[in-house]
């Protein structure tokens, strides 16, 4: 572990600067010339030995490099006073907050509000007036109940999603500042957390997609992809697995642009981390082979905190995580270092006691004067940023045009015309297959003409049929490839492929495992719903069909379970053009994630199905009665659609009018008009029989009181398919015998 | 790390033997007597050095030393032609079996052979003729996929449920021995494995289980309670992030004799580890705070693992992980250290290439003459030891009758008479609360009659309200206490849990978080249901009600989730009552885990709620109709049921006659004879409306075609729980509405 004294660290940084990269120090220097009218004036803090070093390496310097030089001593000649006013005003407006709503998390945001103050006022570019330009820093709250310090800080910076009004609704109906941070909700939120442990797998996402971009789209005299994700975890999302999951894979990427600050303050909800969290986390950041810093004194020693953000900058090959020892709650004098402040307003007793211990006169809700002069340069300075990207990629645009159309239709999200017209099709001659290598063959195609595909499995590449034949692997050094290997991490792989598709609008991530395993990664699947990220999951062995692994890995119950959550369209495709459909619909709903269920066996190709119908979400595949009322209608989905078929063949042979229809989503057919459902659904027609291998909860709203659905409602067992199936009755003979009686 | 030469740690361990205490020295030498005929005559490989020291410590040693000393050297006088023979009985028996169902996973047990055959004919102290023996050593194969490893050696330590005929059967219907080990379907098999990381996790819990219950009931003269906890796990093991939260926990809580094989293989289903996991696992560990043993020759260094377990055994502050770095598919010519071994039958020529390269002339499924009288000891081995601990226990018994009560009462999992007496009762007149308060007065009065009762919440216990007020924290130096803390680690707690349940029937584990976070913990909670773990699942802030932490923290699709899930009781109680009821049914469901969905907010103790209601799943709180056709039915669960209740006082005004239903457990409901549940919820009357915050999917089931559902379909809302109530529309007007619109 590296204990850091500032000074030495500010003066090795120092030297090091020399050989920075020509790109970073042109982004370094232009706050610090922005910012240079500012602090005209003020008192500087820099020792004597500081300055003169800074004066020795300044003399070593081009212009250019001059310029970086001043950057790098920007802090050092920040008025400190003032620092800490505007530190404070951040303490103040979330302690505020919170007593206003009497409600929410002042802890973090006090003992925070350092490292935000220098991540969001000296370190962080950005544009606030507009949120989305494409080459910002991201910051993530992965501790996102202390958002109010993420609130303070976009306030201050200028972004117009948080005006005074927004922090003083925090946590009211509607208003723009919800109890955790929503992207949805909030521009300058990346990223929706407050479940722990999401927000740092998001920001690997994050950092991954940088590291691929910059690595596809940045020409050696042009580095137009280029920026750091910063992110603030705490002992919450230290103890989440998912936060192990992910920060192995950074490591094992070598995302060193990945700066991660632990807000290390030994309390959590229960009290002190010492009743259940006594590991040594820098050893084990270490062991994942990230860069490891300690910040002492994260609560006043602002100069440590610079400097380890400079050393984390200069590690290039790896993460680094920044521990930042800070006391919860800095500045309550009777509530500070205890869980009593984690979580609810101080009370007024204790935020007037707060106001004298920290000398803060001001009424609630005020911004200083000064401080609010001081944040004023970011406007300007996130113009200038954004204007000098944008003429850099009118340059970029000229030499490579090509490179500049695709990065283009990543940073708007505009998908490339006629892209649907790669989907494969199919005949019912087409060789029968498994979905799972239908969804290769659709994977493969679309790779090709979507350039912001990709993803990979959690170590079953191989059984979920998820290479893009044409790619290599995204690793630490090829990065510019689009296959990802996130090994058995599904929780991690689901948050992290959320901070991939919210990076950038045209970027489609797609990952998968088994069906069952979808019970590892629900809590990120639920983050994609809910933050409209449109993640494409690629569910393979998606029923008792993947046979003799047992019950341990036979989805039963997983098809019920998603189609009751909100914001997600879960498709069960039942052939090959259902396949297609399928990618059809995941591809356009870019906010909305879609699960794709797939088999492990193999599917004939039915006649009847096609792209259009999946898109309808239910749809008839073949019909033999000359109204619109058949004596029987056959519902099924995937794999049971073939049963469905074949059972009205039967039925038919009998002389029955029989409506097979595939009901491929219930999202979908639910959004169809009511003459639409009606036609495939008449209400007329009471005798209907659903069949599908797996729970028949809530399949009572499709087969009504009449009808009946044919499922499984127990676990599964270990025995082939073709057993299983049969043992459990998911036959045709079953569907027939449950068509005779209601109909 | 420590990297161990055998001979050196043979010797240091010699002298070590000395101070090891009493008991373990007891133990350890009975499976060294009866094995010493067996042994006799055969060729020592001990070296000289080593049996000089041997001999020097003997005769410091007492009679009772003496037998320590002998069993220290048992390894060591083995005859490794016939350990190697053993060890191949292993490989053939998995490799056969794999073959013979052309499905499996050969790799796995090729690989770990040793590692197994020297923990279960070496090691372990286990009774193969009963599996439940109390006192038994624990083996957990976290790895799942390579149960023919533990099938292969309960078949040769002399377990009825592996017979010959169940190894042909391997992975087929109705077998024995299914794709992944499931304690439900073979006795010798403590957990269900297969998903991975479950397995390590839950070993942390029978560990947990066995230092609670020894520190409760073991006496200076009298250590009952006494035996270790073995588990391997592979590289999929721990990349999953469940594995690191519970090796947290277990470091943290000191569980000495938690002995875990990392099997390091460097191969994983994707190819080489090297693609997607590339940490340091030792290190990793060591922050955890475990103790690291690195054994570098797992294929043929048998002196080293038997070395290293007894370092392992010597470390008792801290659990050990031996990583055992081993060839996966050992033995295989052309397959061995790939991944075409992991997970498919070697096929018929590889399998003779095997046969020649490892000198094995036998047919499929034989187990050689001289390894099978090798294995039979342990038949009258685990018979003896069985009647020693008996022996102890009558002793026990005597001089400790309350206590011995109690384990008894945890050993055979008979609850102690009127135990339900202790549950608290309300009336209309109590003061409103919220559940989660009502589930705290539970708790703590089951507590008291239920020694079993044990568990916590993942860092939530005061907003879980889960804390045992008359016991202190569970910890490394208090682990007879009964609060245990999880920390954020919602996945590693079920996990845990499940393996405290499934320690002794009589132990009861509950564990709490926010209801929403059930994602979080998914998997595990599918293996309680699974695996017939009877564990209390406490989950609060069950909805919208929990109102300003917003959507990330508010559950719309959980209910539906849990109620599609097998095996499992989904119990949402309304108020004190029926709070009571949902223990009651939780308690006496001992192969059936529960999910208590709780309330943030205060509710009212409500009219006609009962314990007994409760136990039916629906029942009536109020009718005022004069037969079994009331109007219209108003049916509600948790806190919706107050305002169904309020809307059926105002219908009843307009002089309609209303029944309202409680609706707790869909699936006790599904249990009751069709008589009841036509009293409840009579076919004849099909005005029917239901109101729940949460997702309506499902609900068609009760309400039928012409009854309405009133419920949340789309994300929560940060704001105050009364706002979101209104805007969403789940109140009594609503509920006014739809009854006038349906009947």
């Amino acid at each position: 572990m590296a204990s850091t004294s500032s000074l030495t660290l500010s003066q090795a940084l120092l030297a090091r600067a020399v050989s920075h990269h020509a790109t970073e120090r042109r982004r370094d220097s232009l706050l610090s010339l922005v910012s240079i009218p500012a602090f005209s004036g003020l008192k500087s803090t820099t020792s004597t030995a500081t300055r003169a070093t800074i004066a020795t390496n300044r003399r070593r310097l081009s212009t250019r490099q001059v310029r970086a030089a001043a950057v790098e001593t920007l802090d050092a000649t920040t008025d400190t006073s003032l620092v800490e006013k505007s530190i404070n005003t951040i303490r103040f407006l979330a302690i505020d907050a919170v007593e206003k709503a009497n409600s929410g998390h002042p802890g973090l945001p006090m003992g925070c509000a350092p490292m935000g103050h220098i991540l969001y006022d000296e370190v962080m570019r950005y544009n606030p007036k507009n949120p989305y330009w494409f080459n910002r820093d991201r910051f993530v709250l992965s501790a996102g109940h202390g958002c109010m310090l993420q609130y303070a800080l976009l306030h201050l910076a200028g972004y117009d999603s948080v005006k005074e009004e927004d922090l003083k609704s925090f946590r009211q109906w509607e208003s723009k500042t919800p109890g955790h941070p929503e992207n949805f909700e909030t521009p300058g939120v990346e990223v929706t957390t407050g479940p722990l442990g999401q927000g740092i797998a998001n920001a690997v996402g994050l950092a991954l997609a940088e590291k691929h971009l910059a690595a596809r789209y940045n020409k050696p005299d042009n580095e137009i992809v280029d920026h750091y994700t910063y992110v603030i975890l705490g002992d919450g999302c230290q103890m989440e697995g998912i936060s192990n999951e992910a920060c192995s894979l950074a490591a094992h990427w070598g995302l060193g642009k990945l700066i991660a600050f632990y807000d290390d303050n030994h309390i959590s909800i229960d009290g002190d981390t010492e009743i259940a969290f006594t590991e040594d986390v820098d050893k084990r950041f270490e062991g994942l082979g990230w860069h490891v810093i300690w910040v002492k004194n994260g609560n006043t020693g602002y100069d440590e905190i610079r400097a380890a953000i400079k050393e984390a900058k200069a590690v290039k090959d790896r993460p680094t995580l920044i521990k930042v020892t800070t006391t919860i709650g800095y500045g309550s004098p009777n509530k500070s270092n205890s869980y009593s402040v984690h979580g609810s307003a101080l009370g007024a007793k204790e935020v007037d006691a707060t106001r004298q211990n920290l000398g803060w006169p001001y009424e609630p809700f005020h911004v200083p004067d000064d401080v609010k002069q001081h944040w004023s340069r970011h406007i300007p300075a996130g113009a200038t940023f954004e204007a000098e990207w944008n003429a850099k990629f009118a340059e970029y645009e000229k030499k490579y045009s090509e490179e500049a159309a695709e990065l283009k239709s990543i940073t708007n999200g505009v998908l490339p015309a006629g892209w649907e017209k790669a989907l494969p099709t199919y005949t019912p001659e087409s060789p029968a297959d498994a979905t799972r290598n239908l969804s290769q063959q659709n994977l493969n195609a679309l790779a090709k003409v979507l350039p912001g595909l990709l993803g990979g499995s959690a170590d079953l590449a191989s059984s979920n049929m998820t290479l893009l034949k044409m790619f290599g692997d995204f690793q630490k050094d090829t990065p510019e490839e689009r296959n990802v290997r996130f090994g058995v991490r599904e929780h991690g792989m689901g948050a992290i492929c959320n901070g991939i598709a919210l990076h950038s609008p045209g970027l489609i991530p797609y990952c998968a495992t088994f069906f069952v395993f979808t019970d590892y990664m629900r809590a990120a699947i639920r983050i994609s719903a809910l933050s409209e990220a449109g993640v494409i999951y690629v569910m393979t062995h998606d029923s008792i069909g993947l046979g003799e692994d047992g019950p341990t890995h036979q989805p039963i119950e997983h098809l019920a379970s998603f189609r009751a959550m909100p914001n997600i369209l879960m498709l069960r495709p039942a052939d090959g053009n259902e396949t297609a459909g399928a990618y059809k619909v995941a591809v356009l709903n870019r906010k909305r994630p879609s699960i794709l269920a797939l088999s492990r066996q193999k599917l004939p190709q039915l006649p009847g199905t096609s792209i259009e119908g999946v898109e309808k979400g239910g749809y008839i595949i073949s019909d033999n009665s000359s109204s619109n009322k058949p004596d029987v209608i056959l519902i099924g989905t995937g794999s049971e659609l073939e049963i469905a078929a074949k059972a009205a063949e039967e039925l038919r042979k009998e002389g029955k009018a029989v409506r097979v229809v595939s009901f491929i989503s219930w999202e979908l057919f639910d959004e169809q008009s009511d003459a639409y459902k009606e036609s495939v659904l008449p209400a007329a027609v009471e005798a209907r029989v659903s069949i599908e291998a797996g729970s028949t909860f809530g399949w009572e709203k499709i087969v009504g009181d009449k009808g009946k659905a044919i499922g499984i409602d127990r676990f599964g067992a270990s025995a082939p398919a073709g057993k299983i199936y049969k043992e459990f009755g998911i036959t045709a003979e079953a569907v027939i015998a449950a068509a005779k009686e209601v109909s």
